[in-house]
């Protein structure tokens, strides 16, 4: 007998069938003797369905008052499955975020989980219960709905699994797991068994949807081991822990593009110091969110600065450089859309030189050119014109190896 | 300055166009300086959408998980209406039913209401905020989430019209106010200014779809004095109350006429003490509810017994009642659905004789014929045939004089 946490996402319970399969699965995992806490999202749907109402009513929704409406999705969900369980004989209950003991801070939105009281799960699941838990929601201290932000059903379950120290952890989402690149581009991209918390955690900054990357930092904090698998069929998943078999023989893990991404060449400001510095406490406080930067060495006194953002940040970022501009007495601003972001991503890389050489020498093989590069330790980043990054990525999927299993 | 209680029902707040136009009216007592708690109910149509989606999914979905379920249809209204009053600049905090402090039994999908903790609500009103709370639901000892069953929202309004001691309660509906007889029907039926409690529920039980009786029950007990009025214009409704200006002089205040009710009449059963007894045991077992009942004087050993019920309810009751012809030796059963029942209600009716003798020679003249009767301190009721339900009822009218004004 095992102790599992389940989590299903939205597409996975959207609508009634689904929430019907996703019962039988569940059933399925508790007729071969396992505990189990199953972590259920809003339909898919329903959350934007309820962000649209807010904004018809106030351009600007209060957020404690977000959290109260769309905290509705999950509420809707979990009673759904636990009816949908019930029709199979499975005895179920459902818990909403504050009813399963999850304790966040009072930040509305983007709540962070302080504790969880586990003991009402525990006991449900001792009285032979599946108990299925609202995810994304939580309650603080004065007893104010609250909820996760982005990815916040994956958090939940993973944030769960260590409060009840469970032996499995599985994420179904409607991929079957983790890819060495995008198989809609990359024709032989590969899944992969299991990856280390540190190469999702770039693969996640680095444009993969999979999952966002608190829930691998926070998975990588308490040491919980999770599977990303599909609810669509029964493949096995992608097991992502800390350490990985044949680690220091797979130099690249994988391929990741990230399209959604925007250029921004700030130009002509005085060189001098303190000037970069303006700029970016200027587009952290209108919540631009920077990656790569790129900064040219100052000549005659003027200085160039290029960095990338996400597409619906650009012109945030392009409004909120105006005053800076003034400030420093002179700047321009230009964004280029036109652009992706290809990433290589292997916690190999750390020992092998070479790398860098070999992704630049495939991409000029191919005849692209490289706009901006950044590293991290077991990352390389490039910035590319959006039209060849699907050609970038099949190349350099082929210049890795990555079609062959280790 | 008074502290109001308003209660807003579906309807009211059928779509974001209504909820912005309650907000309207909020805000406008509001700037009168009046302190405000806000009751609202889910939006029209919500409810019974989610129950039908629990039904696709099992026909008997268990009473916590549809507690668990129909409480988002609620959590929703509260938070848009919230934020619709952010966008008129007016301070609002939304209420769970929980966070209301509304303390209930373990009775899911018609849980009573024990007890009230106001502190929160009392702490947000001298903070100067409109307090808005969503009806219907309430939270047991367990911290399991309940709901009151039909005609929650009101109670929700009323009971906490008592808990905060309010000095008005309002209940928003789709209609004016309490009318002598039904506007649709009877062309001079005018709106009562005032009715006493005790009409009010002979009203409500009489067929008046404007409240359900233990709304009205609870107002009576706590002495909360309610005012039935319209969100869709600004007349004044009418106020329930115990004691009514001129209430001896009226005789009879109101005609209600229930279409939605069947005759049963239960031949040839066997005429022994306790016969009846089992009839209304199993009737009651199969929770089908008995209204006026007539005993023929047994003949021959044979004794007959006529009841109305609910139409719904008709069929169950003809199922509820094969077990006990078999037990007795004997019994038949027939449904008679084209009936009425037409009420007179005043309290008034206690001291003055002579109001059936009218009644019924008022039914005489117009050539009805009556199949039933029955009668309280209060009320006269008698079933007669469905298709002239509507000229009896204009008829009575007449013969009491209400399309006068005391």
């Amino acid at each position: 007998m095992a102790r599992i946490v389940q989590k299903y996402g939205g597409t996975s319970v959207g609508d009634i069938e689904r929430i019907k399969r996703v019962a039988e699965r569940i059933k399925a995992a508790r007729d071969e003797g396992n505990q189990l806490v199953v972590v259920v999202s809003a339909r898919s749907g329903v959350t934007n369905e309820l962000i649209a109402r807010a904004r018809a009513i106030h351009e600007h929704p209060s957020d404690r008052e977000m959290d109260m409406l769309l905290a509705t999705g999950e509420q809707e969900t979990i009673a759904l499955t636990a009816i949908a369980l019930h029709a199979l004989k499975v005895d179920a209950v459902s818990y909403t975020g504050a009813q399963a003991g999850i304790f966040t801070d009072a930040v509305h939105t983007k709540a962070k989980i302080k504790t969880i009281n586990a003991r009402p799960i525990e006991h449900d699941l001792k009285a032979g219960k599946v108990v299925i838990v609202a995810g994304f929601q939580g309650i603080n201290e004065d007893g104010q709905i609250t909820t996760l932000g982005r990815g916040g059903s994956d958090l939940t379950a993973i944030a769960l699994a260590a409060a009840i120290k469970a032996d499995k952890c599985e994420i179904y989402t409607d991929v079957d797991g983790v890819y060495t690149a995008d198989p809609r581009v990359v024709k032989d991209a590969r899944k992969l068994a299991e990856i280390s918390y540190d190469e999702m955690l770039e693969l996640a900054s680095s444009g993969s949807k999979v999952m966002q990357s608190r829930s691998v930092e926070f998975a990588k904090k308490y040491d919980v081991v999770f599977e990303v698998r599909s609810s669509f069929n029964h493949n096995p998943g992608t097991i992502v822990k800390e350490e990985v078999v044949y680690m220091e023989q797979v130099v690249v893990r994988g391929v990741a593009v990230d399209k959604d991404q925007a250029k921004v060449i700030v130009s002509n400001i005085p060189d001098k110091p303190g000037s970069a510095a303006k700029v970016f406490r200027a587009l952290a406080e209108a919540n631009v969110i920077v990656d790569m930067i790129v900064q040219n060495i100052g000549h005659n006194g003027i200085a160039n600065l290029t960095f990338t953002v996400p597409q619906g940040d650009s012109h945030r970022a392009e409004k909120a450089l105006e005053p800076v501009f003034t400030e420093l007495g002179g700047g321009e601003v230009a964004i280029h859309d036109q652009i992706a972001k290809l990433s290589v991503v292997g916690v190999g890389m750390k020992t092998h030189s070479g790398v860098a050489a070999t992704l630049f020498q495939t991409l000029a093989d191919q005849g692209i050119n490289i706009e901006l590069i950044s590293t991290s330790e077991i990352k390389i980043s490039v910035v590319i014109a959006a039209a060849r990054a699907d050609d970038a990525a099949r190349a350099a999927h082929a210049a890795f190896g990555l079609e062959k299993a280790v």
